[in-house]
């Protein structure tokens, strides 16, 4: 089994020096965000995930989740850990206190929310549903659904679901066919979900969840979609449990990974059609759900910057003590431990390198969601809104990638240790797998990002990121310093370069243009990380040279930094020309059975 | 659970115009590979394949192995399918039919053993290891052994296997230390092994184990090293099965992937000593475990092509299946099959065309060994073998990351369904990833590419390699070859600066160079492929024009070249950058616990 160690001494370095903590303390409502209160939070956060969440990983995944009769038992343990989690208040940290939340920053739960997701990321998918509930319930619930259900979620004593998708309707939601009819002041809901993260469990009393149906005269397409609140058990006025509403969990599925986390079948409405109460108005139920679609998506790829870290830990202590081959650089015949051998260091700085920049950006896309929500002039709201959709797809699929290749390069680290389950290895690749597909494909966040995020504004707000990176001028006579500068300009010009195909293509080729968006989304990525991790190396060179804090540490980031710009950065001038002259074979493609 | 149907057009196509069937069947020795028979001998693979291994696929991965008492059972279906296998000679391929072989090339075998893969991995490791092991009896046994053993193991009724790696001894054998003490006419074995695929089974009556151990006045080192054959059952004067021998299978492995294949921890002489017999020389164990590296790696770099296939075949049936969203470049808001959106046209695109090259390659390694083993003339018989060497390290470790993410793509295609392991796809990429660790790790093949391989002749036999892709200089008045044809001599370019960088550098900076092997070899691969598939565009233009064949067949194949070159080949310049400019944070890396 594997242990697991917060990296708290980055994320502090992140939270304070990269994504400017500071500034977004001195939003309005953020006062008591001070460093000494996030500090005391990410340590006992990271004690809660070593102590409680990270033995249950392995067990948990082994164990699996059962089901008898609609009946869901979690792994063992697993009950008792949200039980302490709820104690520690930690559901509430994003939201208003007003509704019994801490009223922090989205940075300050994302930190948080990293730690989870590393600890045990099947632990985590429960909260990190219900924050997305909850989230939709704040934003469109009336005030009596509010009162009677936000305040249970946010405390976690009940939690929250999101039930989208159908067998025929996943990423396409217009397919959708769960029915919701008017019956006195709520609906009744008939149809099934699948894919339902912990739609069933044994943790809480009620299970809440949130429902896309279709009325029956409603137009078709994603426009006659409405939102429900559908309680497990219906909740009587004095706030305490009535009647089992007309719901059941069918089935759980058997997956590849995630084990330790149900994802339930759904059947709405069996008999008299299950009780739900409109979220918002009629019809506008994709507008409701897609309030929480950035937070959710930042969580997601939160989650291959964790397994990534997760990933690391278990590869790097594992080269530190398996004593294998000796040092092809010196003349002893004795075996050294594999963490000698430069390809063996390769993989490992690959990993770190890699999810360092991403969760830089990651954290940097939660300041900005911070200063879109609470900013008091509205220019500067607007900007970090625009900055906040065209990163979240990035973030999304940028470093759920990055979690899937440090999961698989952590098996390759661990040689045939890495493919026996016992190892540990193996499951974080398994978990890890997920985070591409779930919260919209990778490929779609691409097609979002150059669809919605570039074209239909062209390119500005990638324009104004552009700018902004290239006033990051550090000082070039430090050498790694300057091999990052300049790399980062060719980065630039390459992203230019294809920003301006992508942006001319669209219209008179769309599909030349799509074949594209996923490198188009590498390139954005790589470069965005770039300049995350160039200035990471100037602060630490800055550091290193004041003689503040710790010097181990900041020549590390360093050493990832450069990493970083000969590794990553220098792919961009190939991403980009894939994504300008690559699509002649992709749209003559026809694909068929032979 | 996804058909399997042998790719036999492309499998014709490779043979027959990419790797030389016809030259190889001139070669001595071989004038029975006729097109025909060759032809015939695929079709009735591709039907066993289809037929009895492919349904087995899933339901074994599902239900596993069980050991009770050193007993191992495999799964429902294994052990029939087996005896239909053996019924059949499919052991026999490669062999001298003076041993009851079927003399043909191994090309041919190749191209079976593919298929056998494609099908079914997890059963296909069987024969693949027990190959192994003849190969090594026929070449160093004495003529006893070869008489007691060999044809039996040929013709399958007894099986092979490879005992090489302990808990502290895997890359480094070296650090082995099972032990053999003479005792008369044979030796005594004392040790564990652990990693032993097929190891202990339920096929057939006796298990032939090849085990490496040292004797008590060896040499420290790997030349201290000696093989020995040790049966399951010793063997009566008459051929009949005697007393049990004092080995047994402790435990077998729970593993990521390849679950229907027992890999046994095995123990030798927990009593007496197990009874072994010398195998070539003693302390000539690794030379005799060597003669018959080449073609296991041959193999394992097969099985990434092989898995590569079936993910594409399932991938390719689910898009032609699944509808989901509009079609971007219509009018209409009917939802379409995915197969019509340009991001899933470019994954199947890049399973297929890359699985292609790698099919090449494999191939044309394969008829270079059949030049190496058979050619009359002693230069070519030598040139050939450098070939081979040069090659056998990229076929291994370029096909299976291939092989990985091929499969790992595949999943992504299924978007949620991919997940869900009742789909199938998830069994693909948990297979595949055992491919790129074991029989030398990917790092391994790159470290003994460049070492082995470059360094130690000064870039001779790659210079001559790229002398002769040079030599391709097809039409460039047709738009594809054109495009091919220039990123591909800028993939040379690039080869060969690497190429001196890393002659250059291996002496001064081991370590440098080193780091930088992982990417040689992938630029190595990708310019390589683009060769072959530059070849086949150029072979497929020719037969479009003659109106030889199937049209349809050969379209698709250019496609898939021009997408090699604009997809992978274009990575070339970057790949050989990172292997000159790459190494500096790599080697400043200091990996520590903090």
């Amino acid at each position: 089994m594997s242990a697991y160690t917060a990296p708290v001494e980055d994320i502090r370095f992140v939270l304070n020096e990269i994504a400017g903590l500071g500034d977004v303390a001195n939003l309005p409502g953020f006062k008591d965000a001070t460093p000494d209160l996030v500090n005391a939070i990410v340590e006992e956060a990271g004690k809660l995930a070593s102590d409680v969440l990270a033995p249950l990983n392995q067990s948990g995944d082994q164990e699996g989740c059962k089901i008898d009769n609609g009946v869901v038992r979690t792994p063992k343990g697993f009950k008792e850990a949200y039980q302490q989690f709820l104690e520690g208040g930690w559901n509430g940290i994003p939201f208003d206190p007003e509704h019994g939340g801490q009223g922090l920053p989205w940075l300050v739960s994302t930190a948080v929310s990293e730690i989870w997701n590393s600890a045990n990321m099947a632990f985590a998918l429960c909260p990190l549903l219900n924050q997305g509930a909850a989230e939709s319930i704040n934003a469109h619930g009336s005030d009596e659904l509010k009162s009677i259900f936000l305040e249970k979620m946010i405390e976690g004593v009940w939690t929250g679901t999101m039930n989208l998708t159908e067998p025929q309707a996943g990423t396409d939601l217009a397919l959708l066919r769960t029915k919701a009819v008017k019956d006195g002041d709520h609906y009744r809901i008939n149809g099934q979900k699948i894919f339902i993260t912990y739609g069933e469990h044994d943790w809480t009393e009620n299970i809440i969840h949130l429902v896309l149906a279709r009325l029956p005269d409603a137009p078709a397409g994603v426009k006659g979609i409405s939102l429900f609140l559908v309680p497990k058990f219906l909740v009587k006025d004095d706030g305490s449990l009535g009647e089992r509403n007309d719901l059941r969990c069918v089935s759980i599925e058997h997956k590849l990974g995630i084990n330790a986390s149900p994802t339930a079948v759904m059947s709405y409405g069996d008999n008299d059609g299950a009780i739900g109460y409109l979220i918002g108005e009629e019809n506008e139920g994709i507008k409701c759900m897609f309030t929480m679609m950035n937070n959710a998506r930042l969580g997601v790829g939160l989650q291959g910057v964790a397994i990534a870290e997760r990933a690391y830990q278990q590869a790097r202590d594992y080269a530190l003590e398996r004593v294998q081959s000796r040092d092809a650089s010196s003349d002893s015949s004795a075996s050294v431990t594999i963490a000698h051998h430069p390809d063996v260091k390769r993989m490992l700085l690959s990993m770190k390198s890699r999810l360092e920049a991403a969760r830089a950006l990651a954290y940097t896309a939660a300041a900005y969601l911070d200063t879109a929500n609470q900013h008091a002039d509205a220019e500067k709201k607007n900007r970090a809104q625009a900055m906040v959709d065209l990163l979240i797809p990035v973030v999304k699929a940028w470093s759920t990638d990055i979690g899937i290749d440090a999961a698989n390069m952590g098996v390759q680290v661990h040689g045939g240790m890495g493919y026996i389950e016992e190892t540990g290895a193996a499951q974080h690749l398994r978990d890890a797998r997920i985070a591409s597909i779930y919260e919209g494909t990778n490929g779609i966040q691409a097609i979002d990002l150059i669809g919605r995020k570039i074209v239909r504004e062209n390119g500005q707000t990638v324009g104004v990121l552009i700018e902004e990176i290239r006033r990051f001028q550090p000082d070039t006579s430090n050498e790694d310093l300057g091999v990052i500068a300049t790399r980062l300009e060719t980065a630039l010009v390459a992203l230019e370069q294809a920003t301006a195909w992508i942006v001319d293509t669209y219209q008179k080729d769309t599909n030349a243009a799509l074949a594209g968006a996923v490198s188009y989304l590498s390139l954005l990525g790589a470069t965005v990380g770039g300049w995350m991790m160039g200035r990471a190396a100037e602060i630490s060179l800055n550091k290193l040279e004041t003689g503040e804090g710790d010097p181990e540490f900041y020549k590390a980031k360093i050493i990832s930094a450069r990493f970083f710009a000969d590794q990553v950065l220098i792919e961009a001038p190939m991403l980009s020309e894939k994504v300008t002259t690559g699509a002649p074979s992709i749209t003559a493609f026809n694909i068929s059975h032979r």
